[in-house]
């Protein structure tokens, strides 16, 4: 079992409270088109618009400004080549502090200028997790930053959880909320603040067939690590944290899976139909609603878009 | 000289009222990053989320909702083979009438395929001016629609006046706003409105030099129609109409001109740091604003972002 202390509705609206001026109140569209397709109403939260183009933003901030000063002062460090990366770089230089973010070597020359763009310092190291996992270790020693994990940290959590938060604010009466599962911060995130706020609807993850550990350990019921993840949604790829395995064996509904193919043909549809720029990711519970449309029939969805970094001279449509 | 009658700002607040039932309205983003660039604080207002994909929705629903019953009953109908026939086969079958969508034979299949998705019925015709307006004359005679030409029309223009309306209703003081011009209807409304409501705002047009017939005609203080117009800016392609070149002759500060590649470079850069999809058109303001720094270093300005309406398999940046 495990003495965990997860937040409280009041905590996540107190998070809201302190990362707001950091970050972007983004906007829910919607699109008729696809609202035909789907035979449901579908609701966007766009956290492709958010700061740093992701959600990540929400959890980073929250994480930096709950630490106290002393430990602040020193600095902040994580090991990510992706939006986690960005989003604390960000979060640090808004905040007032530095943060070191362990890349691996190989990592895309796009991700690391992101990095620095926001006044990250990078270490590099070589392209594994052991390597990743030491190096780490070496900088937090040296420097004294305090690590912020991306999504197995109970305040990156709290800060995911202010989106649902956002999305309830607009008064709208969701039947159902879909996100996409790599890690879980969002979706655990999401299934909390869903549960305070309206324990009757249905929190759902989705997550690609060729990365499919969340829906796997949620079956299970015990974390099924995965092993050698193959998909386009290069942003899922991480397996279940253990605080977000808790939180969605208790609030998910359940985990739905799609195909590559499927996130494809989902992401161009709202590239056109909704003129929004997203990465593979974010399509997923799309792809997951136009899958299983029985689930979902004449009902309200809200669906998450996390997140919009993806190279747009390499789409996967063209 | 002229006898036309233009709209007051009651005639574009009632416009408002007119339309909102059937138009989104549409969010105003922000990027830090883009601001950083072009040393001044910038308002998207993005009209590429609006029904349809383009501002060309306000108008072609203003227009068709001001028909008397007794002519709105035959059907609407106009010639075009850009954004505005498919907004006013939406606009009509939205309001429960008939559009009768004149268009060139070698029209792209997509266009086609919007108007057909919006239940407009399709007049193909030899693609050149002269068979376009023959074949509208035909049509006009033969079912009794209402011609609702696509700029060059007084309730179009008070309709894609109401989008600096909601500009306006926002409480920002904007110093300057822009929008791309090609016939004129949303330059011309844009600047009436904001005549009415803050005379001391600059309101720009902004072209590419491939078809700068607005800014040449801008200067000569007559209508210059633009002769083979060569630009990647495809909605920008048509010449003033009358209208419109009166409306800006009296109330725009100027007109800019960019070249293709500033055009791409700014498009790219709203796909990438805004996430959003826009057609090359509606990078021009922006490609206008980053060639013309001196004009407004840190000033407030709005950039109306036009359009969506774009290949996303055929990006100018792959």
């Amino acid at each position: 079992m495990h003495d965990y202390r997860f937040p409280q509705l009041l905590d996540v609206k107190q998070a809201y409270q302190r990362i707001m001026a950091y970050i972007h109140h983004t906007p829910i569209l919607t699109s008729e088109a696809i609202e035909k397709m789907a035979d449901c109403q579908l609701y966007f939260k766009c956290e492709n618009l958010q700061k740093v183009g992701a959600f990540k933003a929400r959890g980073a901030t929250n994480a930096i400004l709950k630490l106290p000063p002393e430990l602040k002062q020193n600095g902040v460090a994580t090991h990510s080549s992706g939006n986690h990366a960005a989003a604390l770089a960000r979060a640090a230089f808004e905040t007032g502090t530095t943060a070191y973010i362990v890349m691996p070597s190989n990592a895309p020359a796009i991700k690391k200028a992101a990095v620095k763009s926001y006044g990250g310092k990078i270490i590099e190291c070589e392209p594994n997790l052991k390597a990743r996992e030491t190096t780490l270790e070496k900088v937090v020693e040296e420097t004294g930053a305090a690590f912020i994990p991306p999504y197995d940290y109970m305040d990156v959590i709290e800060g995911q959880a202010t989106c649902a938060l956002e999305m309830w604010d607009e008064g709208i009466p969701f039947d159902a909320i879909i996100t996409p599962v790599g890690g879980g911060g969002l979706l655990a995130g999401t299934a909390l603040t869903t549960h305070y706020i309206s324990p009757r609807t249905e929190v759902y993850g989705a997550e690609p067939k060729g990365a499919d550990d969340a829906q796997r350990s949620f079956k299970a019921k015990e974390i099924i690590p995965m092993e050698n993840p193959s998909t386009i949604a290069d942003g899922l790829l991480t397996s279940l944290g253990q605080r977000n395995f808790i939180l969605i064996s208790k609030h998910v509904k359940d985990i739905l899976t799609v195909t590559d193919e499927e996130i494809i043909a989902a992401m161009r549809l709202v590239f056109e139909r909704m003129k929004l720029v997203i990465e593979p990711s974010s399509a997923v519970p799309l792809a997951a609603v136009l899958a299983n449309k029985g689930l979902f029939r004449n009902k309200k969805v809200g669906i998450i878009i996390s997140g919009g970094n993806v190279d747009v001279s390499k789409l996967p449509f063209q």
